[in-house]
C-alpha cells in the first residue's frame, strides 16, 4: 500500500497516513498540486508556517518504464505568489516510488535549528542537521555519502535555500551522487529552507517495489514506448539529444532569431557558435578525463541527454549544461566563453539556485548597469555575492522581477513574477502564450509549443503567426500535466507526439500501474484536472487574466533581427482556460 | 475658465487643452483618481512610458474657504501596483487653483536629461534642469527661489525619486518656502522621476482667483466652517492640534494600547513620553528660537497643527514633527530620542521620501537583523544609505514589502504593499478594515474611524468591537473621498462630525465653486463614485478580494497589552465595496 508522510517541523514529528481515495490516482505534479489547493491557504505567506512542502515521484516512477525518473515538488511559490510544481529527474524519485511513498507534506517551522529527513523502508525520520547549515549542497552531498553510504539519493538546499532566496531552488543527487539535479524553478528552495530543512536522505534498501495492479498492460505499454523512443530522431539512441543533449538548440534557436540575447534586446547572438551543442560536444570530446556527452539523469534513462563539462586538464567541472543554463548564463548575458558558462552553472548548482532565474536575473542587472553585458567574471563574482547573501546578493537572490524593482527596470522578461526561459516569446508565439497562461509563471517546460513551431515535432506551423496559437498551448499544458503527473521526463513527448504507439504505450503503463482504463483521449481530461486545481489556487491567492501577460515591453519593442514585436491578443490569452 | 495643461515629457512639449465636460466638477483627488481610469493602462509598467503623472487642486482651493490647501498627485503606483493618490498641505496649492489650473497631466518620458516645469499666468513651460540632479529637497527649493524669487511655490523630488524608489514621494514648499509638505504615500515621487521631472515651479504672479460661481452661497458656507472649525475641541485655537499638532496622538494611542511598536510587536512603548506631543511642545517652547509649536502649512488655516523642531541651540531643525513621523521613526523603531527622530525626518525630507514607508521599512530592516531596535544612530546611517542608492539603499528605499521580501521577513505591516500606519489594526479594528479594503493601500488617511473608536470624535465606539466596522469604514472612505476631492484638509472632518452646519457649510462652498445644488446626502455618493473609479482600475491592473486583507501575521499573533487578535472576518472585508 502507498503511504503518505506528514512530517510536522514544529515538533519533528513524523505522521504515516494511508492515501486518502481522493487522492488516490494522483502522483507527481498531479499530487503536488492537488495538495496545494486541498490543503495550503492561498493567503500565506510562503515563507510562514502555513506554507508546506510537498514532494511526491510519479505514477510510474521507480518501475521499469523508460525515461521515468522524475519526482515533482510542490507549495506555494516565494517567487510567483501561486502555485508551484518543479520537477527533476534523479534515483530519488526511483527510490520515493520503489519505497511506495505517494507523498511527503512538510508542514509548520522549527523554532530554531536546521534538520533533515531520513526516508528508508521503515518510514521517515527527522534527524538535527545544524552541522550541514552553510554548506554547499556538493558538501551535503559528500556529508550524507559519508554517513550513509553512496547508495542513498540526497535532496539539498543550499545557502541561498537557507537565506530564503526566492531563485532557490531544491537540489537532487544524479545517478553517481552529484548535486547536479534541479527542480529549480519558483523557489521552492526557500520554502524547504523556511521550514529548517537543509537535506533529505532516501535508502531504498529492501523497498518493495512499485505496486503494479496489471502487469501485462503495463509490460505492453512499456515495449510500446521504448520502441518509440528509440526510433525518433530527437530521442533515439545517437539522435539529436543522446549527441548534443538540449544545448543543440543553442544553434536551432539563434538561426530561428529566437534565441533571447542580452536581456531580451536581440533574437540573435554573435557569440552562439562558442556556447552550441556541437561546440560543448566538441570542448568535452577533446578534453576527455571525466567529461562525457551522453549521460543519464537517473537509471533507465534511454534518451541519456545529460552531459558532464571538463576543465582543460579533463577534471570534471560540472554537470550538467543544459540548454536552458548556457541561454541563460551565457547568450542572455553577451556572454560566449563556455569556461565562464560552466563555472556559472557549478556555482549555482553549489549555492542551490535556478540556472534560469539567476540568468535572466543577471541580464536584468546588466540592463541596470550593475555589470557589463558579455562580461563573465562580472557574472560569477555576482553570483558569489548571492551566496555571501550580502545585500546586492540578496536583491539578486530575490529573482529577476525584484531585483528589475530594486534598479526600476521596465524591461523584466517575466511573467508572475517568474523569469522567462531560452525561448524568445516574439518570435515563438505559442510558447508566449504558454508563459503568459501557465499557472506556474514563465516556463516552457509547462507546455512546449517550440517542438511544433521551431522543431517540426508534432507537426509544423509558423512561429511568428498568431493563429491556433492558444488551442496549441492548452493542448501542450494539458498533455504536459499528465506527463509530470505520471513520472515521464517531458522529452518523452517528442516521441509521443510524433509516434502514436508511444503515446497509447505511455497510457498504457499508467494503466498497469494504477489499474485503469484510460485511453489516448484521457490524457487531456486528466492534465487539465491537474491545471485546473492549479488555477483555483491562483484565483483564490489573488490572481486574475491580468496575471495572464506577457511584459508590457513586449508589445513597445520590436526585437531583431525578424523584428518581432508581441501581437498575441489578449483574447487570445483568455481564450486558453476561459476567461 | 479652467484648463488642463498636458506635458509630453518625449519632446517637453505642452498642451493646454479645455476640461472636457465630464470631468467638469471634478477636483483633487476626484480628478487625479478619474483621470488614472480614463487614460491610463492598468497593466502598464508604473515607471515606463505608459505611466502618468497627474496633479490637481481641490476644488475650493485657492479660494478664501479655510483649511482648504491641498492639492493631490495621482498615477499608477510603483509601490502598490495601483491606483494612487496623495495629497499634501501647501500654499502650491493655492496657486494652481488660483491659476485656475484644473489639472497638469504628464507624461511618457524624455530620451535623457532632467527637466522641470515652470507654470505661471501665461502656460506651462518644460525648461532643462540637469543642474538640480542629485540635490536634496531643500537645494532645490533654494536654486528655484534664487531663479525665480521668493515668492514662487516650488514642487521637487529627491534624490531617491530621481532614482526611481518606490518609498520616494513629492515634496512641496511650505508658507515660508521649507520643503517639507509632502504627498508622501505610494511613491508618486518615483513617477516624477521616471519622467525625467526633478521640480515644478509655481508663479502666482496674475493669477484670476478661483472662479466662483456663486459667491452668496459660497460666502454663507465658508462662515459656518469657519465657525464650526473655531469651535471643536480638536480643531480650534489653543485646541489639541493647534496646541501639540499631530503628534498628541502618540500617548493617546499608546495608553489605548494601539501604538504600533518595534515592528507591530505590541501596542505600547515604553519610551513613549519621550517622543509624545506633550514632550515635543516642551522642547521645541523650551528651546525656542525659529522654533514654533503652532505653524501652519498653508496661508488660511485656521487650525495650524504644523511645527518647527529646532536643534538645542535653538536653530532651526526640521518641519514637521508629524505623529505618523513621529511615531514610524520613533515608536515603531523602539528609538525614543526626540533629536533621533528629527534628523530622521530632516533626512527623509530631504532625500524625498515618505516617512511612514520609511519607518515601517526600517522597522522591518530591524526584524531581520539589519540594525537593532531602538538604534536611532543605525536607522539614520541607514536612511544616509538610501541617499547613496547603496545595495542596502536600494532594497530599503523600495519599501517594507519589498525590505520583507529581501530578508525573508514574514511580519511584514502592510496591505497591497504599502506599510502600515501608526494605528494597530488589531486594536482598532476599523481603521484595519480602512487598511485591507481602501484601494490606496494601507492608508490611515483614507477612511480614519480612528475618530469614532479613540478620539470620539462623530460618536464613540469601541474600537475592539468588530461590528459595525465594515459600514465605519465605508462611510469614513466615502466621506473622506469627498474632502479629498474638493480640496480640504482631513482635519476639517473632526469638526464637520460633529456640527452638522460645518458639514452643511463644506458642501455650501463646493456648491458655491461648481454652482452645484448639492446637500449633505450627496457627499457619500460622490465619495463613492471616486473609490469606484479607483476600485476599476486596481480591478483591470489585477487586484481582487485576496489583496483586501490584512497581513497573516496579525491572525495569528495577538498584540500585548491587550492581547487583541485580527479577527475581521474576510466576509466584513469583503462587505465594505461588495463582493
Amino acid at each position: 500500500m502507498a503511504k503518505i508522510f506528514r512530517v510536522n517541523m514544529a515538533d519533528q514529528s513524523v505522521a504515516e497516513e494511508a492515501v486518502p481515495s481522493k487522492w488516490e490516482l494522483l502522483g507527481g505534479r498531479g499530487f503536488t498540486s492537488r495538495v496545494i489547493m486541498d490543503e495550503i491557504t492561498p493567503g500565506c505567506h510562503p515563507l510562514g508556517p502555513n506554507n508546506k512542502f510537498i514532494m511526491a515521484p510519479g505514477i510510474v516512477t521507480g518501475s521499469a518504464a523508460a525515461t521515468s525518473g522524475r519526482v515533482s515538488i510542490g507549495g506555494k511559490s516565494p517567487l510567483t505568489g501561486g502555485t508551484k510544481e518543479s520537477n527533476a529527474g534523479t534515483p530519488v524519485s526511483q527510490m520515493l516510488g520503489r519505497l511506495r511513498i505517494k507523498g511527503i507534506i512538510v508542514e509548520n517551522q522549527p523554532e530554531s535549528g536546521w534538520w533533515m529527513l531520513k526516508i528508508d523502508k521503515d518510514g521517515v525520520e527527522t534527524l538535527p542537521a545544524d552541522d550541514l547549515q552553510g554548506r554547499s549542497t556538493t558538501e551535503t552531498n559528500q556529508a550524507m555519502f559519508e554517513r550513509y553510504g553512496d547508495q542513498v539519493g540526497v535532496v539539498s538546499i543550499g545557502t541561498t535555500g537557507e537565506n530564503t532566496m526566492a531563485m532557490a531552488g531544491v537540489c537532487f543527487s544524479d545517478a553517481e551522487g552529484r548535486a547536479s539535479r534541479y527542480a529549480g524553478r519558483g523557489g521552492l528552495g526557500a520554502v524547504m529552507g523556511s521550514k529548517g530543512l537543509k537535506a533529505i536522505v532516501v535508502d531504498q534498501t529492501g523497498a518493495p517495489g512499485v505496486e503494479v495492479k496489471n502487469r501485462e498492460v503495463f509490460r505492453a505499454g512499456e515495449r510500446k514506448m521504448l520502441s518509440a523512443l528509440q526510433t525518433h530522431d530527437v530521442t533515439k539512441p545517437g539522435g539529436t539529444l543522446n549527441t548534443f543533449g538540449t544545448n543543440a538548440l543553442i544553434n536551432v534557436m539563434n538561426e530561428a532569431g529566437g534565441l533571447p540575447t542580452r536581456n531580451f534586446r536581440s533574437g540573435s547572438f554573435d557569440g552562439a557558435d562558442n556556447i552550441s551543442g556541437e561546440t560543448l560536444a566538441d570542448i568535452i570530446r577533446e578534453r576527455g578525463g571525466m567529461g562525457k556527452s551522453t549521460h543519464s539523469c537517473s537509471p533507465g534513462c534511454v534518451i541519456e541527454c545529460s552531459n558532464i563539462y571538463a576543465k582543460s586538464d579533463g577534471s570534471e567541472h560540472v554537470s550538467v549544461m543544459e540548454y536552458e543554463s548556457v541561454w541563460a548564463l551565457g547568450a542572455n548575458l553577451g556572454v560566449d566563453d563556455m569556461d565562464d558558462v560552466a563555472e556559472m552553472i557549478r556555482i549555482c548548482n553549489d549555492i542551490g539556485v535556478d540556472t534560469i532565474e539567476a540568468g535572466v536575473t543577471l541580464g536584468v542587472a546588466m540592463e541596470a548597469g550593475v555589470a557589463q553585458f558579455g562580461d563573465g567574471k562580472a557574472a560569477i563574482s555576482l553570483l558569489n555575492e548571492v551566496d555571501q547573501a550580502t545585500p546586492t546578493g540578496r536583491i539578486l537572490g530575490n529573482g529577476a522581477t525584484f531585483t528589475g524593482k530594486a534598479y526600476g527596470v521596465t524591461r523584466v522578461p517575466a511573467v508572475k513574477g517568474q523569469g522567462m526561459p531560452a525561448y524568445e516569446p516574439r518570435v515563438v508565439k505559442g510558447l508566449g502564450v504558454t508563459y503568459a497562461t501557465s499557472p506556474q509563471g514563465a516556463d516552457h517546460t509547462a507546455g512546449y509549443t517550440n517542438a511544433q513551431e521551431i522543431l517540426g515535432v508534432g507537426g509544423k506551423l509558423d512561429p511568428t503567426a498568431v493563429e491556433g496559437k492558444g488551442d496549441l498551448s492548452r493542448t501542450m499544458q494539458a498533455a504536459t500535466a499528465f506527463i509530470d503527473a505520471h513520472g515521464y521526463c517531458l522529452f518523452t513527448a517528442f516521441a509521443m507526439l510524433d509516434i502514436a504507439s508511444g503515446m497509447e504505450g505511455m497510457v498504457e503503463t499508467v494503466n498497469g500501474v494504477l489499474g485503469t482504463n484510460w485511453t489516448v483521449d484521457d490524457v487531456g481530461r486528466v492534465g487539465m484536472e491537474i491545471l485546473e486545481s492549479e488555477r483555483e489556487f491562483n484565483a483564490q491567492a489573488g490572481f486574475t487574466k491580468a496575471d495572464d501577460r506577457l511584459p508590457e515591453f513586449m508589445s513597445n519593442e520590436t526585437l531583431p533581427p525578424l523584428n518581432e514585436i508581441n501581437n498575441i491578443p489578449d483574447t487570445v490569452m483568455d481564450s486558453v482556460f476561459g476567461s
